[in-house]
């Protein structure tokens, strides 16, 4: 199945534990043992869980053939981010809504 | 298999159908058969859309028996807007290193 950057980026981002690895990927590079660690999983899984990331192009990894540090990428998030801008006026102008009828109701108890 | 409601979100928003679906539901509340026309669906596969997107607060449905009319519900967006916060701060960042990178590079062409 080949599927579009954004439903790729959705996917990968819809399990805890790769948005965990993110989370600790902001704070510099980390090698898979060095990301396993905390997370107490096996090598393996934490590969598996990067590689989803790399294909989504969430993640680069280094060149250096022992450590392959994997590095976070924002771009795709900046398309995330970008993405919601449309729902963004959405809640935004519920919670406008929702502040004129507090307003309104506070009026009605002052008077 | 239990999930957290933002992995729920993101698998919800990883299909391009059903991000469509939500993107015309902006627009306003419509039926199976009101969603179903445009996209070329049929009522089934769309029923089963809405059932992801349902299951991921990001609709709810009315109560009118015939219609069952979806509406959209962006709270969970203002939640994965509220988990891409921390992340913004990223790019952000590496914007302005960019920035100011160009701007070095402009003034030494200026000398």
């Amino acid at each position: 199945m080949t599927r579009d950057p954004l439903s790729l980026t959705f996917a990968a981002l819809a399990d805890p534990t790769r948005r965990a690895i993110l989370d600790r990927l902001r704070a510099g590079e980390a090698s898979v043992a060095e990301l396993a660690e905390p997370f107490q999983m096996t090598p393996r899984a934490v590969s598996k869980h990067i590689g989803v990331l790399e294909a989504a192009g969430l993640v680069t990894r280094g060149r250096d053939a022992q450590r392959r540090p994997s590095r976070i990428r924002a771009e795709p998030l900046a398309d995330v981010d970008r993405w919601l801008e449309s729902y963004r006026q959405l809640w935004n102008r519920r919670f406008d809504r929702l502040d004129e009828r507090l307003r309104r109701q506070q009026k009605r108890q002052a008077q």
